[in-house]
């Protein structure tokens, strides 16, 4: 669907008017689950993925034909305050390895059938350092929410959204520990591999951050502490929402983005499924803050949406063992 | 290659040549992986299943286009003892679902662009119930050994072995708690779903046969407690390690086969990775005594090779990012 975010309040009506998964496609696809030729139960979490994607899909048998990855990149003020191991030139470095096909992320994204694109968000004029004012002004917020809302492809049947922007793990931190309480130190962790000097820095400027920027609305929080690649994978992960596409959420950075949906919309991540686990600290953490049970754990931190991406297999597996196997009677088999 | 199983002497001659990973193609695929577009290590487990997968394989930078599964059937003596929650009958019934397409495992082999085969052992001949006898002859293993060995394709790059038999976790449990010890209560589970008159009952049935048969030699173990598909499935992943075919382990039966040839060898699994940890109780007991940490543990407890297939996606994923990743001299991305 279209939609002009003019100002926030046009963003959170569309939230207000999430769809729910198709309660008929779910009872449908419950169903056929009983009928197939296995014990019942036996294909364990593939069952219910099966089922959740059938209702949010609207089809008691569906099949995942055409995912989408979309990989929003930023820039981030707090990256010259030293809390990444790499150079933020990096991130400019790094789209241009998407758009060559070098990156982790377009291998999986060939592996497992995905149409991948990348979204370079004004990496030119990184966002402002967010202790010293607000990350974005609301006009900056809005043009990403946008970006992210234009970027999915309404023939998509799964989506990934992932990210890159050096020093992204700290803007993510502090939106999670603004949205969900607890230490500063609980939240950060060695994103790409930060030594304990880099990581105090990072608990430093978290510190900073929460204190400027006192409001705890989830919007204000993800304008003045986030960044534009992960304001891009809100406007994504609603416009998914809006349009019924399943969502595999990937790492700590997706995830803190989702979480600002969470916060708006106790049911606004119900067509999400957490692809992984990461490495980051946090990241456990915050997928039990978002009643999440990952599908992979592989020990994986590298964001791109890699690790969601990987899960696309799962998701393939599961929908097709339900939408492809025979029942009892069809095979003539026992149903013991 | 070629091996004519006369007696299980020259089974036992063949393991004892079993080839090493190429020494050079680990190192290659190491110095490679430490070349790629990442942050060292943000790729966690697929970056140390590429390598293993590529030192198998003996090149440095493998792909993986030719997987195969392959499916045993076997019928028990023992199912005769009220060990499963399904008729035996639903063995033969089974193959038949196999061999229409109509099965979970046919699903998964299709969407991971696997091969698939079905092998069924003399159906029509359960194996003898070995609380009153040895379940095979000398004779009937070897026959099953050499249907397992002869069933691998020396063109597959991967394989999978999954199994099919109506009570076959009642012979596996038999076959873990002999070559591994512990009580019989903690190596018997529900399998398809048996009540806790039928767990006690396996346990009753596994103990007998634990007295009957007191040799601990792997292959009388499998002999004397196995059953044909459990023979077969040890004839094809040893064959596989002839053939430095990479296996990816299945669940609970699956590991009991594995589990003869770690006894008879303490490195004849070096070429095997685990798919999955299932839902049957003893499968995570079992993995740790081979020193498998598994790749997925979504619940499945179905047999067929379904977990393994599963995770053929995982695999795959690794040996793209591993194969086709730009390195960071490729794409001038600064190294942190």
């Amino acid at each position: 669907m279209t939609a002009s975010f003019t100002d926030l309040s046009s963003f959170r009506a569309i939230l207000g008017q999430a769809p729910k998964a198709d309660a008929a496609a779910t009872q449908g696809a419950e169903t056929r689950n009983a009928q197939l030729t296995k014990p019942p139960g036996a294909l364990g979490r593939l069952e219910t993925l099966a089922i959740w994607y059938a209702g949010w899909r609207g089809d008691p048998r569906p099949q995942i034909t055409a995912p989408q990855v979309i990989i929003f990149a930023g820039n981030h003020g707090v990256a010259a305050r030293g809390v990444s191991a790499f150079p933020p030139e990096v991130t400019v470095q790094m789209v241009a390895n998407f758009k060559g096909g070098g990156a982790a992320i377009n291998q999986l994204s060939k592996a497992f059938g995905a149409q991948m694109s990348v979204h370079a968000l004004d990496l030119d004029h990184p966002t402002a350092d967010f202790t010293q004012g607000p990350a974005m002004t609301e006009a900056e917020l809005l043009s990403a929410l946008q970006t992210g809302w234009n970027a999915v492809d309404p023939k998509a049947d799964l989506l990934v959204t992932g990210e890159m922007g050096i020093g992204n793990t700290t803007p993510a931190a502090a939106i999670a520990c603004a949205l969900f309480g607890g230490t500063v130190e609980a939240w950060v962790g060695r994103g790409t591999g930060v030594d304990d000097a880099g990581l105090a820095r990072k608990a430093a400027v978290v510190t900073a951050g929460l204190a400027l920027h006192p409001s705890r609305d989830p919007l204000d929080v993800l304008r003045c502490l986030g960044g534009r690649e992960i304001a891009a994978m809100v406007g994504a992960i609603a416009h998914a929402r809006a349009l019924r596409i399943p969502v595999i959420l990937d790492g700590f950075i997706c995830c803190a983005a989702a979480a600002v949906l969470a916060k708006l919309n106790p049911a606004g991540l119900d067509h999400c499924v957490a692809g992984h686990v990461s490495a980051e600290g946090a990241h456990p953490v915050l997928l039990a803050h978002l009643g999440k049970e990952p599908l992979l754990n592989l020990g994986l931190r590298l964001g791109e949406g890699s690790g969601a991406a990987l899960a696309i297999g799962v998701l393939k597996g599961a929908v097709a063992c339900h939408s492809g196997m025979a029942t009892f009677a069809e095979a003539g088999v026992a149903a013991g």
